[in-house]
């Protein structure tokens, strides 16, 4: 019996839909499923395709071509832990498994030195795209041993999202550098959100947009810079009705966000790194405040905000302002995001290559967007840049918008629209570009209170006043 | 020979000073140190007082009445699962052991439940107030059983700070509790040091003001509803020279901020339990920002602020204006922060009583305030308040003072200077009091690409739309 090209565990929506994406791109799969009504299912849809159904770990591995590709698509955490260790008695040395779900990265980093150790190969892939990415095209970020990666790179590069005809996967570095890089894209998607929720809000609470107005706007802008597929999507939301009501949908749903934790990864890894994420942190702790629902509504009762005037200014030019803040702000987010993997790079030694990041960035994901083009040009002229904001395209269009940001914020602030994420950004931008900031202060204070010591302005050294003597 | 009532292992300065302070207060004192030298120092300087160096375990354990209270002042981490391997051999069952590092509290409730498994009572102590704090009174937070606590409370109370005649002292809860809020404690301490050098940074930037004026200002300030620990010592700061060069202090100070974690801590917490934590999070970020200070000059060098014009407005009232939104804005940290605590009191079964934590950080600690009583007199009122902004005292303050604070943020905004803090606070207030958020867009667009379902307003249940299909 002929063996089979690769297998994939786990056929749930994402792991199925990958098979079958693995299959019509001309690569004969063995497939598997802890409860076999999945893989019968799945055979039955795949009549006549070059897929190979099995019910027992043994009989999946012995189906496979050595050295073997095997694919897990099953729940980060544990149960991930569980199939590896049910695999491992049947592999031999140099047996290619590859985790292709939402791992964590420490654990992607564990479990590389545990099958490396062993004399296996351990790929963790970042996989994008949601069901119909799986399917169709997904960017696909995968890490582990480069050697590893070569054996699988015909596969994984012909299911991927391609791009200009490129494809949308591209190795990204060891052991957990993959993981990495897709909870990072997960951070930067969660900013994306929140900067389009508050031109939203301001769009509907300042102005009074309408979903037809709303449609229009968004429709516009992705014509331009801000071109990308969440914009695309937000569009198209404005023009959909809920067939009960007849009122727009956004207007039925409730406004409380969810969220699966990989944003707060994001967030919790910057701030052991040291990098200040503070756009992506506000996403995140905005959709915590949007959760409790209740809460807000009990305070807004108690609460007032600031006496408004309804808006007297050039309705075209705050729309248009609002634009250049949201856009501006998407420069500070993508910028912090990419000094994070900068620093995740040399901290664990992954040798990133953000050009080529951005370049699978570009298709498959959520994120995907005609700006990530920009990124990759400021990375091919420099790859050593340092942050995103020094690089001219994007450093001209920060200083150009940035009286329109300034004005949005300003207004926004004075009617009392929350914007965590333009000010947050605004915030970050007049913090990267100042020489001095007031940390002398804070300086002071530590060394006052805990005799923490400071350094000085115009010598080298480590210094501490006796504040407390009498002078 | 007789025993003595306490012990004390690690004679750095924190640990010397509690010892001294203990002794102080009438109970006899053991102490022990791993390398002899410290024991020996801290004998010649505590000559005829009621302490007994010892120079090994067994002597030091030995020398302690029973059941033993071992109070460990040893590095938080590996020194201090060392010292207590060292001791547990010597214990007998029902010794208590007090950590009065700065655990992280998850080690903290490890080890209370290792020792508790043993047979062995486990205190995570929390000690705010620095060196000078350890030897004149300190703020306690201890964690652990209660009835070990009861043991040894005649000690801590007496040795802690005092206000009112009240021992800035008292239960805390169990394991790790403790030790989460002296976390907390020290994140909003970021988070005051933060808005106070944002307030530095408007009066000098925006304002002008030197180092003389400065002084008076927070002088006044002191005077008022901000009189705290910190603003006294910013106040005196600002009358201090560098006696080589003749400039104020605080301008040959770098300003590149140090830290050492427990304001990240306070933020990885929140980002676990799902509480916006915006203002500390944006102080640690903040603090990383300035630590990059070559990267910052550089960039100096590269990116343009706003052209802006030279304040021109009354100056007085800028300045009370700042005042308003540095109040304002602190206000919201402390809401966040326990509103924190509120959710790691629910998570980990702490029961925490918030009024008595208020009272405690009164004295001894470095965010000592007149302010903490009227978060005291906030829970005295309603224990169960949710959020402190909706207790009358707070919630008049900050609906009064927001016009002043909105200026403030805009104004900084216009001209450039970073105040991360006041607009985050801004934020969460303006996101707090709104009944509808635009988080439904938000679900619409998970919906719209991963089938993450809704929920709407007008019923309950969970909901999906089949936003590709043709309308």
């Amino acid at each position: 019996m002929s063996k089979q090209q690769i297998g994939v565990v786990g056929l749930a929506v994402m792991g199925k839909n990958l098979a079958l994406n693995i299959e019509s791109k001309g690569f004969s799969v063995s497939v598997f499923n802890r409860s076999p009504q999945k893989t019968h299912d799945l055979m039955e849809e795949a009549k006549g395709k070059n897929m190979v159904g099995t019910f027992s770990i043994e009989e999946f591995v012995q189906s496979l071509e050595v050295p073997r590709k095997i694919l897990i698509m099953v729940q980060a955490g544990p149960a991930t832990d569980a199939t590896i260790e049910q695999l491992v008695p049947h592999l031999d040395q140099g047996d290619i498994i590859i985790d292709g779900g939402n791992a964590h990265f420490p654990d992607t980093q564990r479990r590389s030195k545990e099958l490396e150790d062993k004399g296996f190969r351990f790929i963790g892939a970042g996989v994008s795209g949601g069901e119909e990415g799986a399917l169709k095209g997904p960017a696909i970020m995968p890490g582990g041993q480069e050697s590893a990666y070569k054996l699988v790179e015909p596969i994984l590069t012909s299911i991927s999202a391609h791009v200009d005809g490129d494809p949308c996967c591209t190795y990204i570095g060891p052991d957990g550098a993959g993981h990495y890089v897709k909870m990072v894209h997960n951070g930067i998607e969660y900013g994306d959100m929140q900067l389009i929720g508050e031109a939203y809000n301001l769009l509907t609470s300042v102005l009074g947009a309408d979903t037809k107005e709303l449609h229009s706007i968004f429709d516009e802008w992705n014509k331009g810079e801000l071109d990308s597929y969440l914009i695309e999507i937000t569009t198209d939301i404005f023009t959909k009705y809920d067939e009960e009501t007849g009122k727009p949908m956004v207007d039925v749903i409730l406004d409380a966000a969810g969220q699966k934790g990989t944003g707060k990864w994001t967030s919790q890894s910057a701030l052991d790194l040291g990098v200040p994420l503070s756009m992506i942190t506000e996403s995140v702790f905005a959709r915590f405040l949007s959760a409790i629902k209740e809460e807000r509504v009990a305070a807004s009762k108690i609460l007032s905000g600031p006496k408004t005037e309804s808006f007297s200014g050039d309705k075209a030019e705050f729309i248009e302002a609002i634009r250049k803040a949201l856009y501006a702000s998407k420069i500070v987010s993508y910028a912090q995001g990419f000094a994070q993997m900068r620093a995740a790079s040399d901290e664990y030694g992954w040798d990133l290559k953000y050009g080529n990041i951005a370049m699978i960035f570009r298709g498959g994901c959520i994120i995907r967007s005609r700006f990530l083009q920009n990124i990759k040009d400021a990375y091919d002229k420099d790859g050593g840049l340092k942050n995103l904001l020094l690089d001219d395209y994007f450093k001209n269009i920060v200083e150009n918008y940035q009286d329109a940001w300034r004005e949005v914020v300003a207004t926004a602030v004075k009617y009392g629209i929350p914007v965590p994420g333009f000010s947050s950004a605004l915030a970050y931008f007049d913090s990267y570009r100042t020489e001095r900031l007031p940390a002398n202060l804070l300086q002071a204070q530590r060394d006052y209170f805990g005799a923490h010591t400071f350094k000085r302005v115009d010598k080298e050294g480590t210094f501490h006043y006796e504040w407390m003597k009498e002078q």
